[in-house]
């Protein structure tokens, strides 16, 4: 690990601070885009989500990712993360660390809101951030703390900021969930087209997404994991991805829909964020533009292709988080400056390996994540009633009272 | 152009992202002081605006402000602006100015809520930001990053952060759109005083507000382009003109209406940070106090004003950004430190030229965009149909259906 | 005071402006926490009381709080402080201790919510930030900028980053006031147990802690008033101790209740907050976990003592800033590393002078505040009347009129 400069805490706490602020953006957007019956246990689940994964993280998920490598497989060492001490960089970086580890847990909530219970949503937020999330992210990143690389990494696998490592790992624990306690009441009528359930305060999902795409920047700009030369460069690309994101699902949906629905700058948006993640570092301002609108396209169809197979992703998070996340890894081999990449593959392999990376993190995250949640779903039933769905969950799960006049 | 070191460029970067959080912040005032039925169609103008302003400031925008300049009327090099490769300063300052033009696009939503068609929106954010704010900003900007200055600063004129440049420029563009397409319907009723039409969110507008404030600190600190020995007393000042604004504005309406009115810190504080923008590096902070607090009086007249003439601005926009904006960069030659300024004019020469950059810049912007939207309007009209303002534009422009149970 | 780099000056802004988001962050929360008909009068101070706060700090309360110490009792310099100008460490260290003051000073707006008067707020909010907040400040912090300690700091009291002087200050103000004005009418039936008053916006709510989160990292890391290699662990141990304090107060409450309640991640996570914000500089990680949790465990019995005693704290700020912020000041001598703290003490005469300074907090702020308010309320009745209360404070103190359709 290089010398760490006193710019290069401040920025990487700066950035950190940012991504933290995410938090607050997946809270906005998803209570925003659920109903109102249900919209505070939605929120109860993103805000209790960061402390779980946060203190799982610090106790043994850092470890198994940042810890020193066992063979590219697991780290070993920093259980029980002595942050706070000396040693300054281990702070920031753990820091920093703990908040990526809190967005890839978040980005669950969303997709299975109004029907999986508050108690079931801890246990998948503990398996995601204590088990599938160190693992995978160990062998794409680990040693950036100490000791070797992960396996993927020495392959050649690159995935800067984590379009796979945080995005498509949320998605698709996501998906693994969904196929479990399947779609909401009414949402897959048996005759007729699906039937929409639009959010209870659109607003405030689109104050949401303007507070992610802030996080973002820290997100992206701070993977540097230093002040260095590259920081700017991501910064622009990642506001020029998220503009491009925006504007083509906006424009492309408008003529395909007949109407700008409030979906399409939302989740545009957060797909060319997501798609700009892997690659933010070493593509130019054009393929910037180029990679976010491609995202925002693959978003659209991603949503469709869930829509036909009658899975019921209640925000969208599958088509921005995992399939925009899947593009902007396979975008790295496509737009990425080879020299910058510094794997020493030339672009046919880069492009295998970037392929071999994602399907490993979809057996890995979604083989785990459903075995487990169908072994757990036998033991404890992760869905509501349908008697409390219909009620809602802010009754049903937190006793939420009227408010008197 | 100064070298930049890290630190400059990290500084410009964080006071690019605190300005980035001034749409949020836009978003919130907005659509919490405009009613439900149209709360969401002025949300997702803010979302969009800011896709459109940056790509179009990317493609071209960027070039005519601050490309090399053609005898100091507009810039010529920098089209699709090659950010993300080796010139950090490039990206960094790129970012920062993208951040300008979407708060300059984004300030005429408010003002033409609850009326304006969401197409006509998009074609109104392109004109600025593709056309009024590039050209006006290089006269006065023109040079920041190569070239020549441009010619309303090489005759001395001073607008340090935006007061006219960003704010007026918004303000201008609203009053066109305005004189235009009327006011909401019911809100000058033939006899008697002008209705109320009140916000449905009001705390959310007052949460825009304040992340309006919070953005402001890297809106006028950021400004700088550098982190230099200016920074923190612009950062003071600023603080100090915001409280002095909304203190100011609250208790002077309340012994004129007799209530403190909700309306009266929102955007008592706005016109603070309006006025002291043009001027906040070259104050001490009684003069910031006092800026600002003349600041909130110019906004209460202006707003007063408006309503004498019938021209109904949904959220006082222009009081706010074209009237508190026009005081502010009067003021840079009333209070101004000359030696600061350093236009090596006397105060009564700058005061002279601080007002020619206000008319010139009411010119440019009110009549080039009076004229297009009027052409525009014969061919396109801007405004919803009647039965679509009863409506709410929330159905009859985005089609938001009821939330089902 | 040492010589400051640029690099400190940045991050002492930067922290001051994450620490203005927390005004946004009690808005949210206190306004969410409230009833609808409230929900904009308790906004409206949380918008007013940054305004009035910090214009008094300006004129005298930084004089009296970092002006030269006249005995160790009060500051006598930098009265209308020179900020602008050429001390640009004045300028940052200003704009950072006034975000503390408006902290403090709207700590009180949530608990006495839904019964106090606009004006009367006002008055409180001149009280704690005018007098109390600035006199027990310099015996804690004064010298920091000018001139010798204040007594207190002095004898050895360390309160890192204002458990006490903040937090504490602002819950004995409001336990004052609360005394004074008596519980909401309907929430302490003659008979029966206490009736719960749940809030209108309780996702605003959760918002809202996620932005006092985001904010206290500058509150925390700021109050270094430097860029020095405490920062890193000190955000570090803050995240950590939020962390705890929310899974804490979860699980426990959700045991001895039945259900996870809703305030119990909000309340949780800021008593870790509280915590951990007197010694955060000085304890390592699995201390600051036992901080949080602890800080959560008091939070929860103070709610109980203030139901006990029929004191009607509308959204539990007395057991959040009070308490956990007592029993933080009082963790700096049971956790905290005794060469970092620096005064010389052992631990046993560390704890006797940490207990002495609550102590003297809780008898400066409560006595002053309570004298004073009982003598306002004589002259001028701070609490509206019953119609009023029963019609809520939007109407009857600001005349918010019904949205039109």
């Amino acid at each position: 690990m290089a010398e760490k400069s006193a710019l290069d805490i401040l920025w990487v706490i700066v950035a950190g601070g940012l991504v933290f602020m995410m938090q607050a953006g997946f809270l906005c957007l998803e209570t925003g885009l659920t109903r109102a019956k249900n919209s505070i246990n939605v929120a109860m689940k993103n805000i209790t989500d960061i402390g779980v994964a946060v203190l799982l993280y610090w106790m043994f998920g850092f470890a198994l990712m940042f810890g020193w490598s066992q063979g590219g497989w697991y780290g070993s060492t920093q259980f029980f993360t002595r942050v706070g001490g000396e040693d300054q960089w281990l702070s920031a970086f753990f820091f920093f660390q703990a908040m990526f580890v809190a967005t890839a847990a978040t980005i669950v909530s969303g997709a299975v809101a109004e029907r999986l219970k508050f108690g079931a949503y801890i246990v998948v937020t503990a398996i995601i951030s204590g088990i599938i999330y160190p693992f995978f992210g160990h062998w794409t990143w680990g040693g950036f703390y100490e000791g070797p690389p992960g396996w993927l990494a020495s392959w050649g696998f690159v995935d800067f900021a984590g379009s796979t490592v945080v995005h498509s790992v949320g998605g698709w624990v996501a998906l693994a969930v969904l196929l479990v306690i399947g779609p909401r009441t009414g949402r897959f009528p048996a005759q007729g087209p699906p039937r929409p359930i639009p959010g209870w305060n659109l607003p405030i999902a689109m104050l949401g997404t303007l507070l992610l795409a802030f996080g973002w920047i820290g997100f992206n700009g701070g993977s540097t994991l230093a002040m260095n030369d590259q920081v700017a460069g991501i910064v622009a690309n990642t506001i020029l991805a998220a503009c491009a994101g925006l504007v083509v699902a906006l424009f492309v949906g408008w003529i395909l829909e007949g109407t700008p629905k409030v979906d399409l700058p939302i989740n545009g948006c957060l797909a060319g964020l997501v798609a700009i993640t892997a690659n933010c570092h070493a593509v130019d301002a054009a393929s910037a533009v180029m990679i976010g609108g491609i995202g925002a396209l693959v978003m659209l169809a991603g949503g469709k292709l869930l829509l036909y197979f009658r899975i019921d992703d209640a925000v969208g998070a599958i088509p921005v988080h995992m399939a925009a996340g899947i593009w902007g890894t396979i975008a790295v081999a496509l737009f990425g400056n080879l020299e910058i990449l510094g794997t020493g593959l030339d672009r046919e392999a880069q492009l295998y390996i970037q392929i071999m990376g994602v399907l490993v993190c979809g057996l890995l995250s979604f083989s785990v994540s459903y075995v487990l949640i169908l072994l757990l779903n036998h033991i404890y039933p992760l869905r509501v009633t349908l008697e409390e769905e219909l009620a809602g969950l802010d009754v049903s799960e937190h006793q939420v009272e009227e408010v008197p006049i």
